[in-house]
Parts: C-alpha cells; structure tokens; sequence
C-alpha cells in the first residue's frame, strides 16, 4: 500500500522469487519486491518494509512483489471467484487504510447489492492476532457506514476488538509482531499501527493492484495474473508478465 | 460421542454416503448414520441427533457415519499428518467431553512432549461461533492442567471464551444454532450444551473412532481409513471397508 501511496503505477503479486526474476528479465522495467522470513530477497530492490517504498524510488513504477502470506490470499481468493463474467472486485485493507477501504466497500455492496468477505491471509497458514486486529477495525468501520449483517466470524472479530489495547500494543504482543520486533522492525510496526490515516485502497484491475480511483485504475475487474498457476504454491515457474 | 458412550463398538466417518452404502455392501453388518443439511440420509438408519444413539440402538454395533463438516475435518487432519512412523493422536472434543479430553491431551502432551492442535470443524468451510465456544471451553480445562503456551489462534478464543454467554445461550445464538433450532432440534442443543458431563473421549484408532481406554482400544496409532482418498471431496466411491 505504501508504494501506491506513493505514486506507483501498479503492485502485481506473485507467488515467488522465480516468478518475480522472470518479470524483471521481460522487457518492461520493474521493482522486485518482497521478503521470506521477513527478510529482504536476494537481488531484489526492495524489502518488505513500507518505509523502503518512498515516493523517490517507486513513483510511476510498475513493483512485482511476494511476500509469504499476502500474496498467496490475493491469489487464492481471486482463484475462488466465479469464474467468468464479472469477478468479485477485490480490495486490500490494512489499520492505515481502514476508514477508507471500508467507506468504498459500503459504496460497492450497497450498488452491486453483494455482500462483503474480509480474507485474513494469517501467518504461514496459522491465525494471526494482527490479522483479527486489523478486521475488527475494518469492520468498525463499516457498521459506521450503515447497518451490518455479520456472520460468526465476523461477530466473533468484532468481539475480539473490543477488547482490544491500544493499536501498536496490540500489534506487538501477536507472535508475528514479537518477530518483527526482535529483527529490528520497530519503525514499521509504528507506521503500520497508524489507523486511517491514508485514503489509498488499493484496488485489483487485471491482476494489478493499483489505487482505486486513480490514474493506473481504469476499472476493469479484478481478474487473475496471467501467469503459470501451477507456481503458487510450487517452485519458482518461468512465469512472464502480460 | 454419543454412540460410544451408549457402547457403541466404533465409529467410522465417511465423507460421503455412498461410501457409507458400500459398507452397508460389505460383509460386517453396521448402522449408518449422518445428515446433509441437517436432515437423515435416505435409507441411513439413523440421523445426526445424539439423542437418537441409544444403548439398545447402538451397543456392541460399528457405525458408518457421515456428517456435512465433522467428517471432512477429521481426514484432513489425518491427510496432513505425518507421513509414516507414528503419526499424531486424535480425538474428538465437544463441550460433553471438555474436561476429559482436556486431561487425556494433557497426558499425551507431556508424555510425548507435542503440543496440541485444536481444530475447529466449521460450518460449510465458514467459521462457527460454537466451534470456537466449544475450542474455549476445551482450552480452558487445559489451562487448569498446567501451564499453557498459547498461540494467537488460542488466545483469541480463549478471549472470546471468557466473554461467552451461558453455553445454551451461545450456542443457540451461533447461525448454525439457529438453523437447528428451526429445524426442531432444541433437544440436541440442550443435550450438546451440557459441559464435562463425560468422560468419554473418542480417539482415531488405525481409522475407527473408539473409546480411548475402552475395551475397542487396541493402543493403534490414528492412521488412515482405509477408503479411497479420491472420495473424500468428489463423488461416492465404491470404497469397502478395512
């Protein structure tokens, strides 16, 4: 979020390094971005802190990106839509974003009369408290907008948010924020902490997350990345960009 | 659990009613049991309610059983297991049993020096209010065992635990609650709301649900049933019994 924040022209998630190499060997020129083990990617140009992604180095840039859980959630959602005609628009959303992620969510449920999913990706396949965290607000947010209808999960999220401490208290106290912590990440965990304060929602169009209304979004719907779906939870695939 | 209490032989879950009929096919005679969509399976002998496992139906008898979500859950869990050697052991926890399974994990734990892993069926692949009511419940009797090491999952639930409702009260609040109890089945909900009233606990041997420390419980590891994998989320397979 913080690249498109930032001016980038798009963020096209990939499963892995191999796939992102492969999109930097095409004509095009792009970013890697990305990390493993919370760590940078050999020959990558960027991480995955935010604070990596400032206007200087991504503004009007196209940034591949993979990371380990994030990633895999956007591909495994897109991959559950309904296949053909008008997917599901998919957004993402995080504590920075949450006000206005949730306002543009109220917007597209109530004129396509669909409901809304909120996917937490978690961690390495476990749940995450950060994750939850971040969904209560989400969801804070969106029965501000008007009256909500939640199932178990979201009940139970919602619950769970309530008793909440404070944004960075909560956030360093999951076993992934005790991670990040213990590397050094201090100063992401600040900026990721903030609770919306950004207008940004980045938006899939065509297998590219660019920011929704802006001047990369030209409101195709989400699509699926045209690469090898055989390499999203194998080895690196000689995947090519579209 | 309600069929070995009332000393039932075993129970065997199936993922669909076809593999159900094929042991029905085979020589050993069974009962088969289960539900789709809350209702008996058409020619199954008995449903899913547990107040229809009696003594006089059930003693000494091997069940066939087949449930929407249960079911799906307890192959994944053995499909994801270990490969050969020892695999993990599992049981099945409800908030009849909670007390009792809380104790016979905590043995196993300690003796084997594994954590435990608590898995929530689901309802139809969403998260269910009384699965994690039922996990919070289980994860509390272990707390009273002896000092536990929460992950994030477990600590949430066991947040949400602490602010639950009378569990009749929780229970019938949960959408799959409400379900049952248009459907007629406030019997059974009473019946499941009861906490640590057994001290049965029902563990996988080599693929059949009996007893732990029953006379049926041989000491054999979890294993797998014996039934073609390529059933467990497609169509009936003409798969027999072991």
């Amino acid at each position: 979020m913080a690249a498109l924040e930032n001016g980038a022209r798009g963020v096209v998630p990939v499963a892995t390094p191999g796939e992102a190499y492969a999109w930097r060997a095409a004509a095009e020129p792009v970013l890697l971005g990305g990390e493993r083990g919370a760590k940078r990617i050999p020959g990558f140009d960027l991480g995955n802190s935010p604070l990596e992604y400032v206007r200087e180095r991504v503004a009007g840039k196209l940034i591949v990106l993979t990371t380990t859980n994030g990633t895999l959630a956007f591909r495994r959602v897109l991959a559950a839509g309904p296949e053909g005609g008008q997917g599901p628009e998919l957004i993402a959303a995080c504590l920075r974003n949450a006000q206005a992620a949730a306002r543009h969510l109220w917007q597209r449920a109530v004129s396509s009369d669909r409901g809304v999913l909120v996917v937490c990706a978690g961690t390495n396949g476990w749940f995450s408290a950060e994750d939850a965290y971040c969904a209560s607000v989400l969801l804070d947010c969106l029965a501000a907008c008007g009256p909500l209808e939640p199932g178990d999960g979201a009940r139970a999220v919602m619950r769970l948010g309530a008793l909440a401490a404070p944004p960075l208290a909560e956030l360093s106290s999951s076993r992934h924020g005790q991670t990040l912590l213990r590397l050094g990440f201090a100063a992401d965990m600040d900026y990721c902490a903030q609770i919306s304060v950004s207008e940004t929602v980045p938006r899939f169009n065509a297998g590219v997350l660019v920011a929704a209304g802006g001047p990369y979004d030209t409101g195709s719907p989400a699509g699926v990345p045209s690469v090898d779906g055989e390499s999203v939870a194998g080895e690196p695939a000689p995947a090519g960009p579209a």
